[in-house]
């Protein structure tokens, strides 16, 4: 696969020198490691390596959805691969899954929902603030999966009868997800999942006390934890360094509360 | 949503009490908390509960591919969500890649691939075990995605030059997954991703000595560990009970030998 | 080292089936891997095995604290080898320290407080709860230990003045440690040591912030985790169970509410 | 308690800055946070805050063993207070204990097993390095502790006969412990323990192979991790930073190859 105008390249020096360029015309990169001229990459084919003007190897690597995340401009609210990974495959949201987003952010989760879900499925995210939102849109149109998504300016704690509903997923991501529960309790299907991000074991405790008070069921809080192992012949062993806490993650179901007795049914 | 006759119900009662059914007719479950008359269930709401015969209740939950895979039938090679989870993120696999995956086993993994390549995607998918081939068929029917997978009963290893080309990425899971890089090597398409299941350290590290000797770069080994988190009012912390291991996961990006040096190329 | 009577030896078979009994005449022990005879052990070496009446070879271990910790009486409140050891370093407790313990419970911290402390140092510890005391009792008479522990019945948080001062640490084993920092303050010497056992995140929560009102500094709050290696050749890794947590532990020194002011005390 | 001449403080601002000095008349320090006048300590209570120059308040703690580990002149062999605190309740080893240690390094671990086994007890340790040893005998003078320790310039495992015998415990540090088993088996007493530092999955398994070949049984290998909790009000979390790994430690029991049978001693 050859490399284009306007494609993005993962240059790869070692695990900690690494950067995300986006191939363009007459375009040079500076590094301590030398100059890097952007656009003699142009018809190159992924994979091979050049060398810098102070002769350091640097591979063309074709970015995933990973390596945007890791490379994404760091703010605190950064959901980690990790953490990302177990969403998908806890919550179940797929191609063609209808999932309600409260609290929009830098849009990070919603660019990651908005790839797993196209082409048939679609994310309504809400959000009170408006910088926020430019900043996600922006994101969003990078990627190309602005058309995946529709975003609302608007508290849906205060507008719930506006929201659609049916969806197959909530997915709450506040300083006070425990607030959104009821909201997401009405925009839910019957089963649907509901999932918050939750920093610190505050939040995870009241959104539980919550989840239960409002008829959801199969409560689960976990955390994820990533270890890097430096495997080398003759000294593999786990590395020195490891990141100790980013998230909890806690996944519930909605139920109603009204029991079919036995019986009745087939009669 | 309603319940109908082929569908999967997830009976819930609790954490540790709960099956996964197909809904058929003339079906009752007979259980330690009563019996459970499954052809009553059709066209009851998802996400309400029943009472079985001794007046337990049990809510009806519309199972996702997180419940299908924690119920399934288990045997030592089972994948859990947290790698499965990770190894979607980690190797950008989506909508319309072509995965190559050596060693079928029981095709849990297979089916969980393909469910992410779907619709325009394609897993090829190679084992020597006719017996596993069989069960992994089944099992692909039964989630309606055996029209993305192409299976073969054959040693990819011997066999290099029939394997289709230009892969997006392979992924081993062997007992001896180093064999199998050079095999890799051939099919992926350059700066396509390897990925390997390694539940040992020796496993990993001779794997990732022979990705070094086969012009692999950016080779990275973790592992993934899930903590549960007991969230209650004003005693919350983690559960006491913990799976400790499963497996090791290492990732590479394939590289060619050559380097385009640094002018070359615009001029 | 030969086995005399009243000795106590680990009978060890395998990891998971080992016995800790005291040897004395005309006992024997009845097992499902056939009868062991106790009182043929006397005389014999530590560290030689003997044979059952079924032919399964035991090894006669001589054991150490941490056996008589894993093999005693399991109740809930258990504090493990893990945690024991890291409050043994973090606090500094040695051979002479004066200790304060309030809540004794089962004795089973009491105990090994007094195996490190011994024989100048001495142990203070209080309960209200008779019971317990009479059980704690037991077990520091069985470990020859209660010559270095002074009990007494009596809530300390209600007659601070009544308990001796300059403590070189203070260890708190309550439901509600929080309430007990201030009778802590009082024991403790200068930059003498407090420690909670605190099994869950609120009551850590609480007593951190107990502590700072109370003129602790350097509070430190961590777990302790225990992951066992199946290290074994060509085939090493994690075992796959594990615990997930048994408590937090909260470290604080006590400091005065006054400063000395630079350069007052030279002159 | 006061602070004399030649004692040393712990000088806590936060947990992030803090020094360990001597006290010694005319001596100053300067940090950027102001100078702090040590002389000027003589004669002040443990416990009291004072000021630096720039007004920046500095508690006056007496340190424990665990701040002297961590306060120690960084190598990358230190073993850390949690592994520390672990060996000492597992092996055993306590007041009175006869140790043997192949391997002195810098002397951190024979200065906290002497620290246990005084005053009744000894450490006899054994290098081939006479530079690491002159460090490990400073280390040892300056704690304190040098009349509970042997130690010799030699290569023990080449020199068995001339080692004393009957050990309550052998504590293996070299870079390739399997190598020192058959000595460490040879001067041990029957069920003592043997301990190995292992920062690799290969020394672990190596290790783990010779105990096995050479009439060791209860082998367990461990590894302790610990994990710091940032427990505030409201927002109670684990850091956000963590030590990802730093040994392996592995333990065993030394049995006999002969097997009493059974009925033959009571005759």
């Amino acid at each position: 696969m050859k490399i284009f105008v306007g494609n993005y390249v993962l240059l790869y020096h070692t695990m900690n020198k690494k950067w995300l360029v986006k191939v363009e015309e007459e375009k040079k990169m500076h590094t301590h490691l030398g100059i890097i001229d952007i656009s003699s990459l142009i018809g190159l084919e992924y994979g091979i390596s050049i060398n810098t003007t102070l002769n350091k190897k640097i591979y063309l690597i074709e970015p995933t959805i990973h390596d945007f995340i890791m490379k994404s401009e760091r703010n605190t609210q950064i959901i980690y691969p990790k953490d990302l990974g177990y969403i998908a495959i806890r919550s179940g949201i797929q191609n063609g899954s209808k999932v309600l987003e409260i609290g929009t952010g830098s849009g990070a989760l919603t660019t990651f929902l908005a790839s797993i879900v196209k082409p048939s499925g679609h994310i309504f995210t809400y959000d009170i603030n408006k910088e926020f939102m430019k900043v996600a849109k922006k994101n969003l149109v990078k990627a190309q999966l602005d058309e995946f998504v529709t975003m609302t300016d608007q508290d849906i704690r205060q507008n719930v009868n506006t929201v659609p509903h049916e969806f197959d997923a909530a997915i709450v991501d506040l300083g006070d997800p425990w607030t959104a529960v009821e909201a997401a309790y009405n925009a839910l299907k019957g089963s649907g999942i509901f999932l918050a991000i939750c920093p610190t074991m505050n939040q995870a405790e009241k959104t539980s006390i919550s989840l239960k008070n409002n008829h959801f069921t199969d409560i689960e809080c976990v955390e994820i934890l990533i270890r890097n192992i430096e495997a080398r012949e003759g000294m593999t062993r786990p590395s020195m360094r490891m990141i100790g806490h980013t998230t909890y993650l806690i996944f519930a179901r909605k139920t109603f509360p009204f029991c079919q007795e036995y019986g009745n049914v087939i009669n």
